[in-house]
C-alpha cells in the first residue's frame, strides 16, 4: 500500500467522505488511490476558490469536514480566500494541498513556493507529511484538528513521494475534543448582570444561531428585556416561521451605533466584540458605546447552545413562545428593489431550503423580509473576501440533497468564483441562482461618497461592471447551466418557482 | 494633500503610470485620488489573478513595471500565484495592497489577514506604510524595488489611514541600480572551457533570449560548436525570420535527458540549472548528466547580454549569419493537430506579433514551426501556476498598442482567469484568442498515465473537462468578446485572418 491509499483509507475511517478537488501531477497517486479506493465523493472545481468556498459550505450545512485536494503552493493560494472566509465562519476542513517530492523541493523547480507560508494565516493546523508510512497517521490527526470545536482548517501538505512511496499505513479515527463548557460561576456572574436590568444586548454567534441556541436565547430576552443581535455576517442562521427571530448588526458604523446607543451591558455569546468592517476617518471602530461592559458567556470554541440555556435557566426564565411572524407575504410586483425581492422570496421559497447570500449592498434588507417564510438555514459571507457565494451554495448543495439551495449573488461578487456554476451543472445541483445585476460594484460607489469624493470619469470606471455589460444568461449557459432574465417582481416569482419544480441548477439576472 | 494623493504623484514621477486594479473600500481615498491626478492609466480587473497576469505581461513588453490596486488580505492572495509567474519571469511590478487602517488592524475585523506574511513569499521587497508623510517615498522606493535587475516584485501595502490622512509628501523618482556585469576573469574562464572543446550545452535565459543576446549566443554556438538551449518555460523569446533560433528544453524527463545526453559541460547564462518540473519515481531531478561540469557565465540579474558579447568577443567569434528559416509555412488543412496549427499560424501571423502561450500540453509543439513565421514575440507561463494566459496577452496588449497579441490558451488553464475576457472587451484590445478545447486536463491523463494507473470513472471524472461541454463562444459573448468556433485548420486561418484585420478582441473555440 503507498502513501496515498494509506491516506484515503485514513481519511474514510475518520469519517470524510467528500472530496473537493482540482489536481495537478503531483497529486496524481492520490486520484489513483481515490480511483482504486471506493467511498470517496469526488467533485471537480475549475478553480480553487470553487473547491475551498465547496468545503466551507458543505461543513455549514452538515457539520462534517469535507477533504480539499489543490495543486501545490499557487493552487493553495488560489483557494486562499474562501479559505479565509472558511475560517471566519469557524468551518472544518482537511486542507490536502500536494506538493514538490521532498528531494526535488530543494531544487527549485518553477512550481515550488512557500507552500507552509501561505497556508498558515488561515490553518489552526499545519504539517507536511514526511514519509508515505507515517502519512495516515497525519490524516486522521488532520480530520481530528478539523473537527475540533468550533472547527477548524487542517492542512495536510503531502510532498508527491509520501503518496507513491510504499508502506502507507491506515490510521483510525481520533478521538474529538468536545466543545468546552461554560463554568458555573460564569453563568452566575451574567444572570446577576442580567438581574440588574441595565440595557443589555446579547451578541450571539456560532452553534448558538442554531435552532436550540436561538430558543434559549429567546427565553432570556423574553424574560429580562435584553436585546438580541447576531454579527452582520454569520456562517448560518436557522430562520422563517416557528424559530425565534434574531436581527443582524447593521453594516453601515452610523446605523450599526445608532441600534447599539445607550446600550451598558454587551454579553458575548459565541460571538466576537462587534467590530465595524472598515475603519472611516473620524468614526468609532467599535459598534457599541465605549463605556458599556463587556461580559464573555462564551468563546466561540465553547458550548454556546449550552451556555445560553444554563442562562436561561439561571434567570428562571419561562419557555417563551416564538411571536408570530405574521402572514406570509404574497410575491411583489414591478421593479425589483430589495425589498420586493425579500418579499417574493420569502412568498415562494420551498421549505427546509438554504439560502447561500452574497448579495452585498443590494441584499441587506432581505433578512428582515424573510422571517415569515418556510423555515430555512441563511448562509453568509463571514469574512469579507468576495467570491463565496457561488461556492458555498455548491457545498450546502452536496451536503444536503432533497433540499433546494438559493444563491443570492451580487455581480460583481459573482464574477468571481464563475467557474462554480460549472460544477453545479456537472453534479446536477439543486440551486436556484439570482444574479443582481446592477452591473457596478455598488459598494464601493456609497462607499467613495462616504470618503466625501465626488466621482469623476477613472473611479467610475473602476466602479462600473458595464461597458460592456455582462450578459449572465449565456455566461450560465457557456457552462452548462440553463438560465433567464428577469427585470421585474412578476418575472422573478415565476422564474423561482419553475425553478424550484425541476431538478438541477438554474439561473436567473435579475436587473435591478 | 492626502497620503494617496502623494503616493499617485509619487508614483507618476518614477515612471509609474499603468494601474490594472481590483479595488475595495480600503482603497477608496487612493482611487479619488487617482480620479484627481491626471496620468494613470487604470484597467479593472474583476478577479485579482487578472489584475496580477496583466501586469506580469505589461513588464515583459515594456519592460516598465506597472501598479495593481488589490483589495487586503485575500484580495493579494487572489493575485498571488499570478505573483508566482511574474516572479519566476523576473517582472517588476509596484504591488499595492489595501489594508486595514492601522489602529482598526488590532481589532480582527472580519477582513484582516496576514497581508505581508502572505506577500513575502512572492516579493522581493515589502514595506507596509506607517504614515501619510512617508507613503509618497514608500511609493518611490517600490518603484525602485521593481526595476531593480532583472525586476523584482515590491509589495506596499497601504494602510487606509495611511492614505486619507493629510500630510503626504512627493517623492522624487529613485536611481536604479544596473545590472552588475560579468567579472572579466569569468568570461577568460568560461572562453577556456570552450576552447576545449568538450560536448557543451549554453543554457540562456532572461534578456539573453531578446534579439541581442540571441545573436551573440548564435555566434558563440557557430564558433564553437556549442548547443544553445532556452528553459522550457521563459519570459520573453524574440523569434520569427532574422532572429537566431534557439530551441527549449523538453519537459518530458526522458526527452529532456535525451537532448542532454553526453554533455560534458553547462554554462548558465542567465539561466538556471535546469531541473525538471516535477519529480517522478525512479527519474533524476536534474535535466543533464549528474557528470557535467556547470559553469556560470551570469545569474539572472546580472547582464547576461553584455557577457554574451564579451564572450563571443573572448573566443573570437566572428559574426554568424543567421540560417535561413526556410519557406513561410502554407496554412495547414484538416484536422487540428499540434504541428498543423503551428503552421496554420506561422502563415497567418502578422508582423511583430506578441504570442502569450499557456496551451500546456497541446501547445508543446508549436514553437518548432513558428520560426520561419514574421518577427515575434513569445510569452510563456514560467511559474507552472496556470491561469496565466489570459492575463498575460491582456497587460501585454495593454503595452504595446498597435501590435497584435495571440493568445494561446488550453481550455482548463483558461477556466481559471476567464475573468480577463471582459477586461479585454472594455478595453478594446486587439487579442485574438484561441482556446484549445480539448475538454479534459490532458496533461494530467498522460501523467496519471505515468504513474502506472489504469484510470477509472473517479479518476477520469476529475480531469475531464465535458460533462457539460464548456462552449466557449457563449462565455466569451457572456463577458463582451466575440467568437466563433473552429473544427478545422482551415476555418482556423479564415477565424484568425478576419480577426486580424478587426480591431478589439476575438476568441476561436478550436475543437482538437
Amino acid at each position: 500500500m503507498n502513501g496515498a491509499e494509506s491516506l484515503v483509507h485514513s481519511l474514510l475511517n475518520s469519517g470524510v467522505d467528500t472530496c473537493f478537488a482540482n489536481p495537478g501531477t503531483s497529486e496524481m497517486h492520490f486520484v489513483a488511490a481515490l480511483d482504486r479506493i471506493p467511498g470517496m465523493r469526488c467533485v471537480l472545481g475549475l478553480a480553487e476558490g470553487v473547491v475551498t468556498g465547496c468545503a466551507d459550505g458543505y461543513w455549514r450545512i452538515s457539520d462534517k469536514p469535507a477533504a480539499t485536494l489543490l495543486h501545490c503552493g499557487p493552487g493553495l493560494a488560489n483557494g486562499l480566500s474562501n479559505l479565509h472566509n472558511a475560517m471566519r465562519a469557524r468551518s472544518g476542513i482537511v486542507n490536502i494541498v500536494g506538493d514538490q517530492a521532498t528531494h526535488h523541493r530543494p531544487l527549485d523547480a518553477p512550481l515550488t513556493a512557500d507552500t507552509e507560508g501561505w497556508a498558515r494565516p488561515v490553518s489552526a493546523w499545519v504539517r507536511t507529511a514526511r514519509s508515505a508510512a507515517t502519512v495516515g497517521h497525519d490524516g486522521a490527526v488532520a480530520v481530528q484538528a478539523a473537527r475540533t470545536p468550533p472547527g477548524q482548517i487542517a492542512t495536510l501538505i503531502l510532498p508527491a513521494d509520501t503518496a507513491w512511496d510504499e508502506g502507507g499505513e491506515v490510521a483510525d479515527t481520533l478521538p474529538v475534543p468536545a466543545s468546552p463548557q461554560v463554568a458555573p460561576n460564569i453563568v452566575e456572574q451574567i444572570a446577576r448582570v442580567l438581574r440588574e436590568g441595565r440595557r443589555t444586548l446579547i451578541m450571539v454567534g456560532g452553534l448558538g444561531l442554531r435552532e436550540a441556541g436561538l430558543e434559549a436565547a429567546h427565553r432570556i430576552a423574553s424574560a429580562t428585556g435584553a436585546r438580541l443581535l447576531a454579527q452582520q455576517s454569520n456562517a448560518r442562521i436557522a430562520r422563517g416561521r416557528g424559530r425565534a427571530p434574531i436581527e443582524r448588526m447593521p453594516y453601515p458604523v452610523d446605523a450599526a451605533r445608532g441600534v447599539t446607543a445607550g446600550v451598558e451591558v454587551v454579553i458575548l455569546a459565541g460571538a466576537r466584540r462587534p467590530v465595524a468592517f472598515f475603519a472611516y476617518p473620524g468614526k468609532p471602530s467599535y459598534l457599541f458605546p465605549e463605556d458599556a461592559a463587556v461580559h464573555v458567556l462564551t468563546r466561540p470554541e465553547q458550548d454556546t447552545v449550552d451556555a445560553l440555556v444554563k442562562l436561561a435557566d439561571a434567570i428562571v426564565a419561562p419557555q417563551a413562545a416564538v411571536p408570530d411572524a405574521g402572514p406570509r407575504s404574497e410575491p411583489a410586483q414591478g421593479k425589483p428593489e430589495p425589498e420586493r425581492v425579500a418579499r417574493t422570496l420569502a412568498a415562494v421559497m420551498p421549505e427546509q431550503a438554504i439560502v447561500a447570500e452574497e448579495a452585498v449592498s443590494f441584499g441587506r434588507g432581505f433578512f428582515r423580509y424573510t422571517h415569515a417564510a418556510p423555515p430555512h438555514d441563511w448562509l453568509q459571507i463571514t469574512g469579507g473576501a468576495i467570491g463565496c457565494g457561488f461556492p458555498l451554495a455548491t457545498g450546502a448543495a452536496i451536503a444536503a440533497p432533497g433540499r433546494r439551495v438559493i444563491s443570492l449573488e451580487a455581480d460583481g461578487s459573482a464574477m468571481y468564483t464563475v467557474q462554480a456554476l460549472w460544477t453545479q451543472a456537472r453534479e446536477r445541483l439543486d440551486i436556484t441562482t439570482i444574479v443582481f445585476a446592477n452591473r457596478k460594484y455598488a459598494i464601493l460607489l456609497g462607499e467613495l461618497a462616504n470618503v466625501g469624493a465626488n466621482p469623476g470619469r477613472t473611479a467610475l470606471d473602476m466602479m462600473d461592471l458595464g461597458n460592456p455589460d455582462l450578459d449572465w444568461v449565456r455566461i450560465a449557459s457557456g457552462m452548462g447551466v440553463e438560465g433567464a432574465r428577469a427585470e421585474t417582481c412578476e418575472q422573478l416569482a415565476d422564474l423561482l418557482g419553475s425553478s424550484f419544480r425541476r431538478s438541477g441548477p438554474f439561473l436567473i439576472e435579475l436587473l435591478i
